[in-house]
């Protein structure tokens, strides 16, 4: 079935020790989608100025993406990010942030899309998710992301969007931020009271791990040998987990826990190139064999009692 | 088969926000002879000073521990160790190290015990690890512990213990400097080539993973809702392990998977109590349940491709 993603469309400028590019293909809803794609048809909603160049536009139309929902904005421009990674590429510094078109930006569901099954929120403004929300009219499963941007800007906006939705991505720092507990799992269960049924913990190198009321699924992080550039990779996870879980048709815990894995593995291609260059490329036999190996890497089978 | 086990019999006295307890069981030793012992014999080799108490003997001897290697020096006083813990659990600073007998402690495998075929080395000076070494007449399967202490003060001294011992157990930081390495597996893989076969890297409540020349196993940290007191978790870690793979008989991935687990069931145990109050206290059917949970908590059928 279907994933409707809405978030930035964006032109990312990447610095690291070794190499930079400039005005790379980037954006929460571009690596969500690109992840998504290999095992479920995307609806993207996003927005873009008229800088915008149809060689992206191409790399997102070439795979199961449907663009029918991004506005291309004339006279602005494309949202910018730019930023430095040092030797250890968990220390990020943010250079610049132009919002150009998304300043004024509200996403709205392109007709047919309102009835959609599945939809993630990718980090984006509360409000604009609220405004997503109030679009769709067939009680779908919502799962979103946010940031430590909007824990302290919006808070009460933030509030209003976890009461409505499903399942929330956070990473380790927000989660703590958020939850005012410093013990991760304590923090997560804080998070099932304020409205999510799923909370998911992205933890980085360490994993992550996902918590309902009463289940607790831990994976590992795949280990990387060659970890270029992990931008994007958050959102490559929650894509990577939507298409499976869309693909699945339902959230029993066995279907959540695939997800997981799929989550893991479509981040880890990520990290391994700039930009989307790796994420763009797989295929869904690449990505299973992937898979497998996330399952060998903690095999051990019960002890008898 | 029997483990012989060698490192420090201590009284410990600890500090936590909340609790605080003067002169209880611990040491390096202690933790790993109770965590194996309940797989396998386990034969102590360790030294305490008269003021040691017939109860901590007895805490021992009720289990499956041969103390025949304990020495007793009359005249002088126990290694003590004094430390308090922060809100975070995770960060300790040391009080009062008092060495007493363990200053002019020299170990000696009392005889019968020098063809044993399996050795776990806890945290000692590497100088004494290789005393012992020289004792061993059987090649054993040898498995060694360190600390930031020794990799700056003996690097000599460590370097000939690693070329000899089989396997090694170090935390993240620890195998950051030893290696020079910021990657953990990258950093685990520089020790491969100093000397053990088998590698292995805890990292607190991030689990752990395994490293030989073609094998990679990782495991998360079992979840706790109650961590009192971290003291001694990664020598539990390793004598679960050791108990664990001592009893299996051989070195096969199969058996370090599991004994992998058995070494964080342990080490969790260690972690819900003061002092050896828990460890003391299980029986092997409760920590097959743990392990059994722990198979649960990752568990995921492979796709079809």
């Amino acid at each position: 079935m279907s994933v409707v993603i809405v978030g930035s469309v964006a032109f990312d400028s990447i610095e690291t020790p070794d190499r930079q590019v400039e005005k790379a293909l980037g954006g929460s809803a571009v690596y969500a989608s690109l992840a998504a794609s290999y095992q479920s048809p995307v609806r993207l909603v996003g927005v873009v100025g008229e800088d915008f160049t149809q060689e992206y536009i191409d790399i997102l139309d070439r795979k199961n993406i449907d663009i029918g929902g991004l506005e291309i904005v004339n006279g602005d421009k494309t949202f910018f990010w730019k930023g430095r990674y040092g030797t250890d590429p968990n220390e990020r510094e943010t250079l610049v942030t132009d919002l150009n078109v998304f300043e004024n930006f509200k996403p709205v569901l392109p007709e047919g899309w309102e009835r959609s099954k599945w939809v993630f929120l990718a980090n984006i403004d509360p409000e604009l998710q609220m405004d997503l929300l109030d679009q769709c009219e067939n009680d779908p499963f919502v799962g979103c992301d946010t940031m430590n941007f909007w824990i302290e800007g919006k808070p009460k906006v933030l509030a209003g969007v976890l009461e409505r939705v499903n399942l929330l991505f956070i990473n380790d720092s927000e989660v703590r931020q958020l939850s005012g507990e410093t013990d991760l799992i304590s923090a997560a269960r804080e998070i099932l009271k304020m409205g999510p049924e799923i909370v998911i913990v992205k933890k980085g190198e360490h994993g992550a791990f996902l918590l309902t009321k009463d289940s607790l699924f831990i994976t590992p992080a795949y280990p990387l040998d060659n970890l270029l550039d992990p931008t994007g990779a958050g959102d490559s996870f929650a894509g990577g987990f939507f298409g499976s879980l869309a693909a699945a048709g339902d959230v029993k815990m066995k279907n959540l826990r695939r997800a997981m894995i799929y989550g893991t593995v479509l981040a880890s291609f990520t990290c391994e190139s700039f930009s989307v260059e790796n994420i763009r490329n797989l295929t869904l036999d690449i990505i299973k064999e992937r898979f497998n190996r996330m399952v060998d890497l903690v095999r051990v089978d019960k002890e008898k009692i």
